[in-house]
């Protein structure tokens, strides 16, 4: 019998989640039973999507039960096994993050391919992170040559990975990030114009200075006043990849408003909503991909890691407050 | 020599314009030089996006220029000929409207199909207002059996056309409109569920009521607070038309606020503006299909008709004030 921990959700924020929305609980986990494996988790993610699971109401993915441990992707080893198909020591990726040890089928789990990454990697730049930002890029915003790039959000887990992946195409790529440290980083990685929006007062004056002639795609991470820009900065016949909206999603009656929606008629704008689970099927290409960037060295990417299970919910609350740099994770073995 | 009466933009109106934004001035027509018809204009139209041309600023169509003429869609009758290609009688189409008389070359009018429409028709249902709800709803909303569709100001030239093709494809249609008349012919066209939203203090309230199981298609002539109930109501992977947000054309500052444009990351939503005239290949087969419609009776169509070049600029006017009752027209002759 091993003690493991895991986070619940004891009481669904309103507004901004605060840590005594968490708990952390110990619970038991027995011998794994037959088909099963006993895997400790190394990491786990903390991703902004979580916030809409901690609400109840209806959405692409369902509410996170109170008094229940949450789940999430997560990295572990496995330490023991009653199923043929994997042995003590290999690597597996799940969904059954927010707790240190967990028993599942084998067959729930998957094993890491041995590109020679770090187990971490397939929570972000090789995983889903990684993932959104290929689809959102290349099907979403059918990212062709010559097409000048706008992504907010562009030192988080996806916006770093987008920036990147539109520079190894050659795009002029312009990038928003908070404070001096994460514009460094865009710069180090390539970006053409760096947009510091908690120094701007106006954040479409400043994307017009950066893209004087406009923008042909955004991948919108933040929504509100950045996608207001983006409005006003686009090109006739511009594509917006609309993947997340992190300024709104702590809003308790209404969402940061959007007032340059009109500029969608006259300028044919498409803004397309979208779901990594939904294009799976470009994970192969993906993962072919990727692999080869990174070997190549074209990707760097950046990470905060915090640690241990008594941490995880801190780390979530930071996703909002700007206080991560990079992938977020949390270490827990 | 002819007089003609047209009208100017007098100054450029700054939020609703005004009867004194415009002003009427007299003309002498020579005769017809080599290769020009004389056209006397019957009809012209007055549509919303015109409050576009009167801002001095870069879009899709040129700004109109103070102290000149404006133009727009007209049909008229040749009554003088310098060209072979067009006799006196002949009925024409131009976007020469805004005046009574004019001389042009004859390769930039179109002759009229004689297929037994009144001629204003070539300015509403087989005109610019037919064709942009076909493309709308046909390739930007991407109409697919089953859906559920919503249109806002449903009445209008626009909506009028969209509301009636959804029908004839056999599905199911929810309508916005303002007051009790116009909700009535709604429903005498066979719109399912209307919505007042004069009468409605929440119209996502009223949407939800009338879609419980949600909208795929929604066609936006309107915006704010319409655009944020559809959002609302989506389905996943709904399409959006985004044709005209009306409820913002005269905004001096900020238009309209959206503030549920987080749903369409959640839900895969597609918002896509369109500009008509980017869709004229449509031309050929919404002209085939609406003929046949309209010859069996399908469509049915409500216009507003104000008489006289004194009255255009009043007319036009009304576009925003919901006066208008269907195609807001002005007969001139």
């Amino acid at each position: 019998m091993t003690t493991s921990r895991e986070v619940h959700l004891k009481s669904r924020p309103v507004g901004m989640p605060k840590p005594d929305n968490f708990e952390v609980k110990s619970v038991d986990v027995p011998a794994p039973g037959p088909g099963e494996v006993q895997v400790q988790n190394l990491f786990m993610s903390v991703d902004p999507y979580m916030r809409g699971r901690m609400m109840d109401r209806k959405s692409y993915a369902a509410p996170f039960n109170l008094g229940e441990a949450m789940y999430g992707g997560a990295v572990g080893k496995v330490v023991a096994s009653n199923d043929p198909s994997l042995k003590q020591g290999d690597l597996v990726q799940s969904m059954m993050g927010w707790r240190e040890v967990f028993n599942a089928p084998a067959k729930s789990v998957q094993k890491l391919p041995g590109v020679g990454l770090p187990p971490q990697a397939f929570l972000g730049v090789a995983g889903m992170p990684g993932l959104t930002a290929y689809v959102g890029l290349l099907r979403i915003a059918e990212l062709k040559a010559d097409d000048v790039v706008f992504v907010s959000a562009a030192s988080g887990a996806v916006g770093q990975i987008v920036a990147q992946i539109a520079k190894i195409k050659g795009n002029r790529v312009i990038g928003s990030a908070g404070g001096a440290e994460k514009c460094a980083f865009l710069k180090e990685i390539g970006v053409d114009e760096v947009i510091d929006y908690k120094a701007e007062a106006d954040i479409t004056k400043a994307l017009i200075r950066a893209a004087p002639d406009g923008i042909d795609v955004y991948f919108d991470n933040v929504g509100g006043a950045h996608l207001d820009a983006a409005l006003a900065a686009a090109k006739p016949f511009g594509r917006f990849a609309l993947c997340g909206m992190i300024a709104s999603y702590n809003a308790v009656e209404k969402a940061d408003p959007v007032y340059n929606m009109m500029f969608s008629v006259g300028k044919s704008l498409k803004l397309q909503g979208f779901i990594v689970s939904n294009h799976s099927d470009m994970l192969p290409a993906f993962l072919g991909d990727m692999s080869k960037w990174l070997a190549e060295g074209k990707i760097k990417t950046r990470e905060t890691i915090d640690e241990g299970i008594d941490n995880a919910a801190g780390a979530f609350l930071k996703l909002f407050t700007g206080d991560n740099f990079g992938k977020m994770l949390v270490k827990l073995a």
